[in-house]
């Protein structure tokens, strides 16, 4: 129930459609992509200027009313998640491209503009955003920056703060800030990359730069084949090794492939244990040599069949269905949860054994898609929510594989952030020193927590309960996480 | 002078060769490459192991007592001064190549170890570590990470900031922390991206872990002669504008040109306005045919001459001249003083314009060479010390000169740091909600702030005193700078 005072104020600030409170109208904003976790909101608001956000801050900020920003709410960590007492932000009405610099290679884009927007406007000037996330047709760009966004293609051209020139935003206390320039480098402490995967909880944001990237004149993938995933795996080292950067290097293993090819009809080999996807970009003469090597190597690596997209039409097929690979689950499985863990290249062996074997123990089937070339894995484990006692599985089995990535040098998460989800997985990959460090930081931007409160670092407090279950109560995980 | 109790601390934990009070034995560190501002310090430990490291911080902290770290001393905005009332905790003996990990792409190396010196190590296994500054003979990538530096060819590969994995370093209290990790990206804020370009201020590092990048099959470099500075310019603009990304994309003026020519003997053209130096790299195909697009676009745009390396020899000699650009000035004037500001790539005919007719105003010869592939100017002013006047003169020009970056969308630096060299550059730059806001990071790490204080951010008072004094006397600029 929001304040009658700050009501009032918000509808001093905005147009009645652009003040939602009644829970008909803020439903929709109950959840994000991790559906586990939902909450309604006191009020959703709408605004359209950064003005409006400047005095919606301002007012939240006086009443001491948490705010939680939200793009196109296809986040898989909980980010957007409601605070009961507070308001949702939306800046689903921030969708202008502002401008393209086609000299200096930039953009200036609203945040509720969607990923592939940008690209669709830049393809004019021979140019594109390349940061593409499997949700790139309905995520937004402020979204991508609040969780640091990868992609298939992040290993050649780099994650979301590698592409980024500028952030434009409001504090909580409504101040405008800017992080980040037009240079390449800029004094003072690097911010903008501060700002790059904070999940909302440093500022809101009312305008991005993001640099563009010359089309390339030709991009071609090869598909190929192993019949043991171990002989995938080192495939992968033998390109790497190599010195080879490929465009694209993604791996599925038998139980994703299958999914896959019934929803996409891509003509996947379906009896192959694992599936490799390399793709080559460039001019034709270096995408030509590049995948001739990588044919070479995977052939010596073991590859039973391997097939070289002939045309754009055919390696977008090819890619549809990685991209779907979510979707495509989501079909053969009541339930699905996406894992998001990151691991050196050369652990990848091992962690996928140990999947393997966990999965036979938990008697929980798990389709492996993963960006292979930078070790971010996403194991999807399929289970029955309505089946008791499997969601509870579920989540232990899934505890296991994030806390094998930590222990095999890696981290909780690759590019879908903590959000709400990962909180215990963050008390084991940091120490209290780290979490306060993160606070102090925190406090340095908003020191009230005004700004998505409860999400991407834990309480102290939090991880010192964890602590005690675990003590107490032998093995259980999640002991502060609602029931699904 | 020593505390007696710190000095017998810091005896306890080094062997006598190890702790240097003398003055005698600290002359040497009373200044790093920016010779303008000495003096010495209480004292300079040079530890050899982290526990050494730790336990320094730890009685400094306890007694608070300053502490300078200090790699090779090459940086160029005092970075590495001293503190009069501090220690200056030389890394020097930080000079081992821990690991290099081909299949990872990584090396583990020590903050003491010489940029170069990891090329070198890792070409065994056809790597080197891309960023390259004009000093990697003999600057330490340590320094490289407190400045965030650049070099040649950073348009391409990117900054310090983006050819990192992890930092080790530890905090003034003593605790050992680790940012990064060999995951593309990791959980919580973006620390290890905060910790790089830091200069000091935040933790002393004691191992970093770098990425490497596959060596190129070739390199090619064409130069170009320009018989003016705004053609010279426009040819950059409709390189970038094709949608090429160089390797590097360099441009000296004549000055620049002649003083180079009588050093290296590289053949430039001494006719000429200003030279492009635009190089390629990748395989032959590729690097085939950029070169002829890159001539092709140099020969449109206006290029009276053009010469593309025949082989690699011809490639170093051809850079040589770039890279020894400052050195070379230094010949042909008594004193000189280097700028280092970033403008947009659009602004380069403006600002160029600006900066020829401020050298007739000023009287003072001015020498460009600069990254233009990434707008990152380095003016290089020439004047004598000994003649009454002249190092205000070139004081008051180079502040033109950055107060012209900011004004076009720039910042006062590029790669070479804020140091004590452009504080007040940083008062024009941010304002004062922005500095505060930067001493709330250095306080979550720092309280006491005894980490390399005084520089990278002005103190509010210093901005404040900066501002009465502009009021009161009009334009005199750096009133509280010492003189020459």
């Amino acid at each position: 129930m929001l304040d009658s005072n700050v009501h009032a104020q918000l509808a001093a600030i905005l147009p009645p459609a652009a003040l939602l409170v009644a829970p008909e109208q803020t439903r929709p904003y109950e959840c994000d992509g991790l559906t586990l976790f939902r909450a309604l909101p006191a009020a959703v608001v709408l605004p359209e200027t950064e003005a409006q956000v400047v005095a919606i801050l301002k007012a939240c900020h006086a009443a001491r009313i948490p705010v939680v920003a939200r793009g196109a709410g296809t986040g898989l960590s909980g980010g957007a998640l409601p605070d009961p007492a507070g308001i949702v932000l939306s800046l689903a009405k921030f969708k202008r491209i502002v401008s393209i610099d086609a000299l200096a290679r930039t953009a200036v884009v609203q945040p509720g503009v969607r990923n592939l927007a940008i690209s669709e406007a830049a393809a004019a000037y021979g140019l594109y955003y390349a940061p593409d996330p499997s949700s790139q047709i309905a995520c937004t760009i402020g979204g991508n920056v609040a969780e640091n966004a990868g992609g298939v293609h992040c290993l050649k051209y780099g994650l979301t703060v590698h592409n980024l020139r500028r952030v434009r935003g409001v504090l909580i206390t409504g101040e405008i800030v800017e992080f980040g320039g037009d240079a390449l480098d800029n004094a003072g402490y690097d911010l903008l990359a501060l700002m790059t995967g904070s999940e909302g909880l440093l500022a809101v944001m009312t305008e991005i730069t993001v640099k563009l990237t010359p089309k390339p004149q030709l991009a071609q993938v090869v598909l190929a084949a192993f019949d043991d995933v171990e002989k995938a795996g080192a495939a992968v080292a033998a390109i790497i090794g190599a010195g080879i950067i490929p465009a694209g290097l993604e791996m599925m293993d038998q139980p994703a492939t299958r999914a896959v090819e019934q929803f996409v009809h891509a003509d996947y080999p379906l009896d192959a244990a694992a599936v490799l996807l390399v793709e080559s970009d460039g001019t034709p003469e270096e995408v030509g040599a590049e995948i001739e090597e990588i044919r070479r190597l995977l052939t010596e690596a073991g590859a039973t069949g391997l097939r070289v997209s002939k045309d754009e039409a055919q390696r977008l097929l090819l890619w549809s269905g990685r991209k779907a690979a979510f979707p495509a689950v989501g079909r053969i499985s009541p339930d699905y949860y996406c894992m998001d863990g990151t691991i050196p290249r050369k652990a990848l062996p091992r962690v996928l054994r140990a999947i393997a074997q966990w999965s036979r123990e938990f008697e929980l089937r798990c389709a492996n898609v993963f960006h292979a070339g930078d070790g971010n894995l996403h194991p999807l484990i399929l289970f029955d929510a309505n089946k008791p006692g499997e969601s509870e599985k579920t989540v232990a089995f899934g505890d296991r594989i994030l806390e094998l990535c930590i222990e095999v040098g890696g981290t909780v998460t690759g590019e879908h952030g903590v959000g709400v989800e990962k909180l215990n997985s963050m008390c084991v990959q940091f120490a209290p020193e780290e979490l306060a460090r993160f606070h102090g930081i925190k406090e340095a931007f908003d020191a009230y927590r005004l700004l998505n409160p409860g999400k991407a670092v834990p309480t102290l407090h939090r991880c010192a309960e964890m602590g005690r279950m675990r003590v107490h109560h032998g093995a259980l995980p999640h002991p502060d996480l609602p029931r699904f």
